[in-house]
């Protein structure tokens, strides 16, 4: 019995791992669509879909029937239901990343604007982000998952940057508009789904301290502006 | 025993639904920042940031205490994990009414660019959509649910119509450009607060029918590929 559960824990695991290298490779995927200016990849990013939506379904089903089934307690309770809302959060990383395919392949109908610096750089970061927030959940590492968060800053700088200087392009020079504007979404996307690998680093922070560093609720439970913890045993 | 799990399963809700009031009255709080061009809505809006934040926290320490004390079967242990997904699309709701009132004040301090028409009908259906999303949880309404979930098409289009009529400002006056876009992301913010809203539909019907319309997987596993669902009682 024990056993058995066990292996389903690892099995969930091995799903979450799969959806989270899908959604790293998108973002790869995403950049060679951008930088070398092919269709191929982004199709490819829209045909991968699928298969993500598919594994969120199957990992919310696995965990309710862990739930139900097993009941189990304390740390197990915990990590079935940071299994839930990683799943949703790679889910909604998946979508995003259909947003950057579409941008494109609309923007691989246009003249290049200019040669990409910052977005790639941006999505590197973002990979890294995706990658580490998933193995510090794996590995229950918490400084891993302290870096991702710490991160978070770092790719809203360099959204920032990109935002401004494709402004700049625009008021140059009109003819650049629809180009800069699809390549401020691409920013934007990039930068959701770095908040999305934050929101998995503060999960993986829960799960191995049992309490969360989201809002930064300790300072505020201090303050008296919260109710106390529940025991730290739930 | 049985009434004190009752008791907290309507002290779940009724946190829910404080949630929700909150956002819907973010929505609100915005478009008059934007259309009345005033500053003090959308600082009431980063005020309110917070009590939606620690409303999130407790709903979840909520959740994972009945979780681990009440062992909750079927049904219930739906409510309590739908309440737990719920909790987080209502605190990404006040994370994008952020970005609203932020955008709000930025466009404060320009001149008018055009008298807003179609953001305020996008920001009226976004609202209904939050108010109607939570009442259908509330109610275990599916019919509610699921027009919530049709309504979202309708604010897509109405995004797409705001991004094409910004466009041709920008095109036209390059002096409109940072208002034309810091508009774009406006419209962009609702109707990623919709697609939330579209989220909790998703999950009411998930709840009431026990089986989930995410991603048509109904169709696909008639198709046969996905594996059949877990059975009804979980």
């Amino acid at each position: 019995m024990e056993r058995l559960f066990d292996e389903e824990l690892n099995n969930l695991k091995e799903k979450l791992l799969r959806m989270a290298a899908l959604v790293e490779e998108d973002v790869e995927l995403s950049i060679e669509a951008l930088t070398e200016r092919k269709e191929e990849p982004a199709r490819e990013i829209l045909r991968r879909e699928e298969t993500v939506n598919l594994l969120d379904v199957e990992i919310d089903e696995t965990c309710l029937r862990l739930l139900a089934l097993r009941q189990p307690m304390a740390g197990d309770l915990r990590l079935i239901t940071s299994a839930m809302k990683i799943g949703s959060d790679l889910e909604r990383m998946g979508d995003l990343s259909v947003n950057l395919a579409e941008q494109a392949l609309e923007l691989a109908k246009m003249p290049l604007l200019k040669p990409l610096i910052d977005i790639p750089r941006m999505a590197r970061l973002v990979q890294a982000m995706v990658r580490d927030s998933i193995n510090a959940f794996i590995n229950r590492d918490e400084c891993l998952a302290r870096r991702v968060c710490e991160r978070d800053d770092e790719i809203d700088a360099l959204d920032d940057q990109v935002f401004r200087e494709l402004l700049t392009y625009m008021m140059q020079d009109p003819s650049t508009i629809a180009r800069a504007v699809a390549l401020i979404l691409v920013g934007r996307n990039l930068e959701r789904i770095a908040d999305h690998a934050t929101n998995i680093g503060e999960d993986v922070i829960y799960l191995v301290k049992g309490k969360t560093i989201k809002h930064h609720i300790d300072k505020k439970r201090e303050y008296g502006c919260l109710p106390d913890a529940p025991p730290a045993k739930v």
